[in-house]
């Protein structure tokens, strides 16, 4: 009876039921499923649950429960996660040759590009054909496909040449031929274009669906408007957390543990940032003993050098996540960053010398505060703009340089400089 | 020729180039498109030149040149940010009476509604037609529908009752009753469903349109991928400016000036919170005096509340953002903050005791810090998770509550008690 209430459910449902089963309890629940579900279920499932699960079931099952049910894209996806030995178990054992050949395909493409995330499955028509043929054609190939979405014309060596709508199809006579019919205007993609282009022109065009073809054009898969919304929410999400300090999916069901976890190591970078900036004030001592009122601007210059940082490195991480092509030169990128952390320091510096002159009366507190938070300004700008743009020339992820890191290296080299500076100005040093 | 060469351009295209034109510019190029063009890239440009360009138009060219050839979704948008009087005259213009009684009709629901974000265009057949009434009526309604995605099936009364498959319309002879093929299985939402659950829904279960039912279950519209996918952008990305101070988009082609205006309303409230923290660390200015070592320390307790307090306020935002109907009772989901507000206050205030303890050798300071930092972790996380469902509870977006606002309270708070705690230690008070 659990099977039958099963079956009734969208695998999006079960997958969510799924989230808070054991490993025995969720390989009980797959067996009760007929294969189509069971296959469904598994995609949408937790990445480390689906880890956890498949290192327990043979590859036989793994090959001909699950795989044989999957389009091509989703199955590349799980069998890259197999160790090396299993993957070509779990190969081998698949019964339809194409199916396995089409993972074989999709398995050579790198994980970040058109090809990593693209399936095989689609419906294309000859341009030579008449709707007749189509028809009957497409009627064949759509058992293969969950959604038509286009039908996709090729030329007599595959090559891509536009897009026929189903409205068109239905609407003329059985014997029109193709290329008499169809668009040829067609957006497309190439195996090796990355993915984050990819979501940018699907979404500028607006596109359920988008054609990839090889570098002569050939027609090689399509990659469907779900798995590119799926992709554009994780990328946010991943920054989003970044910025907040926060390792790691936390999600409302989650244990006490797993909140603990993901909050962890950035407040461990904190705090070792702020014995760090403790050190640094320890070394100034004697200004901070003779000039106590240097104390209290203390957390002033860390917020703003904090806030001007993360600020800064955001709108890189952005610019950089939104995959357009960008149209300023770098020459003019920098006079702008500058021109902007000029400006901003400036403003910020009058006002907070606008306040100690008129509330303190303390020149040399004035001088050194004011112009200390213009200097820690702009290096909190530098630093925030400069040091994204490094890590992503180094293929590693920007979004690491935002929220806390950025803000800890700027408490403390804002400790230094306004210690500096002061010391200069109360000749202290 | 420029008019040629813009017609052969994409509507997302010719809108990209429009950001850089001013107002009369775009005037000219509009009059050189034809009129679905030019109200295809008058939908697709940024919202503020779109507000300014429409107030130099007169009403009738609105109606007549831009509203007509649009779809109803952003046609009723377009209208609802005209000035009343504008309105009035611009629906009186509209010469497809059954259009702007359909404007109308969108025009009173909620704007963060289903009804709000739906378009009345839509492919539906009866299910008592058959099959060859259903292309017949199909190619008829299409020509007012961009893109069909799916045909909804209804009663006699308009009620929704399922979807046909145009797969099973090709597969199925030509007098086979609509009836008997249907799929009744299919996923609805209300017009008065939030924009979040219906974007959440159709993510879930990978939809390219979703049907809009009124009350008593009769199709009123549906709500289509592209315009999911630019809402959830859009919140995401207000969502991530919050958490990094910055007001509004910054975008890689802004001029200085847009840039400085996005980042100084944050910047401001920092600075001003950094002169409240000097006026609470100068009310201790004795203790400060007498004990120098007190300053150390500012930074670190700075650091952690502000990072505590940024990482919970984001955790919130972000379950509510993802509409996710909460599974958690208020007493299990308070209970688990404060669980892990006290493992990670005793945590820190642990290891900051035992550096203290080691390295300074200084008791009361040691007492000091580390029992600040445990009740600053625990009011930073109280803080960060009540404002942010404070502000939702009273309609304001809780995202407002992450980022430099809660870092710069906490900073505030943070200082009062630790030298509110230091005081009594060294017997200061
Ligand atoms: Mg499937
Ligand atoms: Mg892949
Ligand atoms: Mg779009
Ligand atoms: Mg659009
Ligand atoms: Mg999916
Ligand atoms: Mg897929
Ligand atoms: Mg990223
Ligand atoms: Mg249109
Ligand atoms: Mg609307
Ligand atoms: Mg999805
Ligand atoms: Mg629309
Ligand atoms: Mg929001
Ligand atoms: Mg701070």
């Amino acid at each position: 009876e659990v099977a039958a209430l099963m079956q009734d459910l969208h695998p999006a449902d079960i997958a969510e039921v799924m989230d808070d089963l054991n490993t025995d309890e969720a390989k009980f629940i797959y067996l009760l499923l007929d294969g189509e579900k069971a296959s469904d279920v598994l995609i949408e499932i937790d990445e480390d649950d689906r880890r956890r699960f498949l290192k327990v079931i043979p590859p036989e099952m793994i090959a001909t429960r699950f795989i044989e049910f999957m389009d091509s894209d989703d199955a590349a996806d799980i069998v890259a996660d197999l160790d090396e030995d299993v993957q070509k178990e779990v190969l081998n054992e698949i019964e339809d040759i194409e199916q396995a050949g089409d993972i074989i395909d999709l398995l050579d493409y790198e994980e970040d590009s058109a090809g990593g995330i693209m399936a095989k499955e689609l419906v294309a028509v000859n341009e030579n054909w008449n709707v007749a043929t189509c028809l009957k054609e497409i009627s064949r190939q759509a058992e293969e496909v969950d959604e038509i979405f286009y039908i996709y014309v090729t030329d007599n060596d595959d090559k891509l040449k536009g897009v026929l709508s189903l409205k068109k199809l239905i609407l003329n006579h059985t014997n029109t031929k193709v290329s008499k019919i169809y668009d040829p205007d067609i957006q497309k993609v190439y195996t090796n274009t990355r993915q984050e282009e990819v979501a940018e022109l699907m979404d500028k065009y607006d596109l359920v669906a988008m054609p990839v073809v090889d570098e002569i054009g050939r027609l090689q898969g399509r990659i469907t408007f779900d798995d590119v919304i799926d992709f554009v929410r994780d990328e946010a999400e991943k920054d989003y957390q970044m910025v907040s300090g926060i390792t790691g999916d936390v999600e409302p069901g989650d244990k006490v543990f797993q909140v603990l976890r993901a909050r962890f190591p950035w407040l461990l970078i904190g705090l070792l940032g702020g014995i760090l900036g403790a050190v640094v004030l320890g070394s100034h001592e004697e200004s901070l003993q003779k000039v106590t009122e240097l104390a209290f601007f203390i957390p002033l210059i860390a917020a703003m050098a904090g806030n001007v940082g993360v600020q800064s490195s955001s709108i890189v991480v952005q610019s950089i996540a939104s995959g357009v092509k960008d149209i300023e030169t770098p020459a003019r990128k920098i006079v702008k960053e500058v021109s902007v952390a000029v400006l901003t320091a400036s403003i910020f510096a009058l006002l907070i010398f606008c306040y100690n002159f008129f509330v303190s009366g303390n020149m040399n507190l004035t001088y050194s505060v004011s112009i200390s938070l213009f200097i820690v300004i702009l290096f909190a700008s530098l630093f925030g703009t400069v040091i994204p743009l490094i890590l992503h020339r180094f293929k590693i992820d920007p979004a690491l340089a935002t929220g806390p890191f950025i803000t800890t290296m700027n408490d403390i080299l804002g400790m230094m400089i306004y210690l500096t500076i002061s010391g200069i100005f109360f000749n202290l040093v």
